[in-house]
């Protein structure tokens, strides 16, 4: 055998071998917690129709980009979203050193337990709270207390800790697009900051693929070390037309995957899907589980409200994943 | 052979052939168009001391995160920077069209070839200009404009196409690390959507790893598409200590290698490498090649002012690219 022939012959074991992991990929469900619905099926059919080479609809790998939401998408928002779950521990946690934050309005509301003061006139009191709890203290800082936040608190309903209370068919969804050659970003109303410390924990997703609100931060050199120190000036707020505006400045592409649960949510979906020159698939997940979690669109509870982007969802066939008929399971087994 | 030892066997082969080809790549010096000096052996002392598997200052590759400035450390910012270039460029082309145009001080100004009047005032003139050739259209209108330019102007001293006059030995660091592990990234005081046009295809960096200065977005239905129109309500400047905020917005990680050319990349060096738990590499280009591109620091031709950043590096050890000395070559081959 001469040199060529063995390369030759090391190739092609190479190959042999390359192909028969495909095939034991296949062997195994990479969607388990989906039933077999028209909605798995239409994900299932996007997916091959974007990466079968040789198709009039393949994308490269470079453009095969999906873009999710996160509350009400990844994470339950209910009954408060998890972010306003952590600022209101902390301003339990920290009022005995600032004991004059009794006098403040929407920290008098929030310990007399009236939410609804706290989301009247456009949640001016809740971002009061988030301005106490988001804001005076480094990056460094505020991951740490995000860490013990998780670290030490539960769901009040689903009792686990809010580390297990993703959606397993959604960490699924990001692995099997993963797999196939997607990369996939949050692009979330939330506090970026915020999701960055556990997003890679929870679904993988790196913290340059989280993209979400945030604030002006300043740098400066203290006691001789850089640090950034979080405010809440000009924030940028990451929801309806600032998503697409987000992925632009983030990511530099368009989309060719969206996913998202609430009115929050058109304009990124829209921006995938509309007049984009490759196929594009939007997607909305309709909450129709009262038992498993909750059940809610028009009149949501705590947010996640979902009018107008379902009405656009029917004119346009964007895919509507309805939770109760298309999960077998709604969290990650314990 | 049994099927276990068929699969040793294979496995054994695709070693083999993964050492060999790491032999063969060791044969093809990566950098060729650096001189054997102490500044090339930095750099790859710092690359192959942070890739040595077992070795304490091994680093995770999800962590090896390099930053480049870009005018003046990827490509020239002389005799003015290539976006300034693009923007007079399209201030000539668009005036038949504005004639009222020539009633506005900067366009007067820039008219009479009067650019102290536009550097004047913290560039408040060039800032005029900027914003009438960057903000009104489409991002989509403003991509095809800048293509336009590059594919019909040359640079005025070097002869070539600006495609053409980025820094050969540049663009083999960055192949060289991202063949290590390492993402590279940009992180310019340059126009955001003005880089990333074009800087995939000279330097290999996706759209989503180019951070660069940005303003506001607009995003509507138009005619029933989706668009994004570009204005410059609250810009954000990417320069100073705007690094080190746009690497925690953008890439949320501490870069373990910084790479600038000015003062302007000072707080970006530092916060790469001051107090970094992992090991770090600072460095600045100093342009001291009239002959083959140009000499400045204390005094700079248009932009790229360098001392303060300079007396820092000699104290905390950041290395010094000397181009005359350090380069052999400075532009691609054409």
């Amino acid at each position: 055998m001469n040199h060529s022939h063995w390369f030759v012959h090391l190739c092609s074991l190479t190959i042999l071998m390359q192909a028969s992991s495909i095939v034991a990929a296949d062997d195994t469900d990479p969607l388990p917690s989906w039933n077999d619905t028209a909605t798995r099926k239409a994900i299932v059919e996007f997916v091959e129709r974007v990466t079968t080479e040789g198709s009039d609809d393949f994308v490269a790998p470079a453009d095969r980009i999906a873009v999710f939401d996160n509350d009400g998408t990844l994470w339950p928002e209910n009954p408060v979203p998890f972010q306003a779950a952590f600022a209101f521990s902390e301003i339990k946690r920290l009022l005995p050193d600032h004991p004059e934050w009794k006098e403040d309005p929407a920290v008098a509301a929030f310990l007399k337990g009236d939410i609804k003061a706290l989301t009247d006139n456009h949640m001016q009191g809740l971002f009061r709270i988030l301005a106490l709890t988001h804001a005076g203290m480094t990056t460094d800082e505020f991951d740490q207390r995000v860490e013990n936040w998780i670290a030490s608190e539960q769901h009040p309903r689903f009792g686990r800790s809010y580390i297990d209370c993703c959606y397993q068919p959604m960490i699924e969804l990001l692995s099997y697009l993963r797999a196939n050659g997607f990369r996939t970003y949050v692009v979330s109303g939330g506090g970026m900051d915020f999701m960055r410390v556990w997003t890679e924990r929870v679904y993988g997703i790196a913290p340059e693929q989280v993209v979400g609100s945030y604030g002006e931060l300043k740098y400066e050199l203290k006691d001789g070390r850089p640090v950034l120190t979080k405010s809440l000036e000009t924030v940028f707020v990451d929801d309806k037309a600032g998503k697409p505006v987000a992925i632009s400045r983030f990511i530099g592409r368009r989309p060719i995957a969206a996913f998202g649960n609430s009115d929050g949510d058109q304009q990124m979906i829209q921006y995938t899907t509309i007049g984009n020159p490759r196929p594009s698939f939007g997607c909305l997940l309709h909450h129709t589980d009262a038992d498993r979690e909750y059940a809610y669109d028009k009149k949501p509870q705590s947010s996640g409200k979902l009018t107008v982007a379902m009405d656009e969802a029917k004119q346009r066939g964007w895919t509507i994943i309805d939770m109760k008929n298309d999960w077998s399971r709604v969290f990650t087994e314990k």
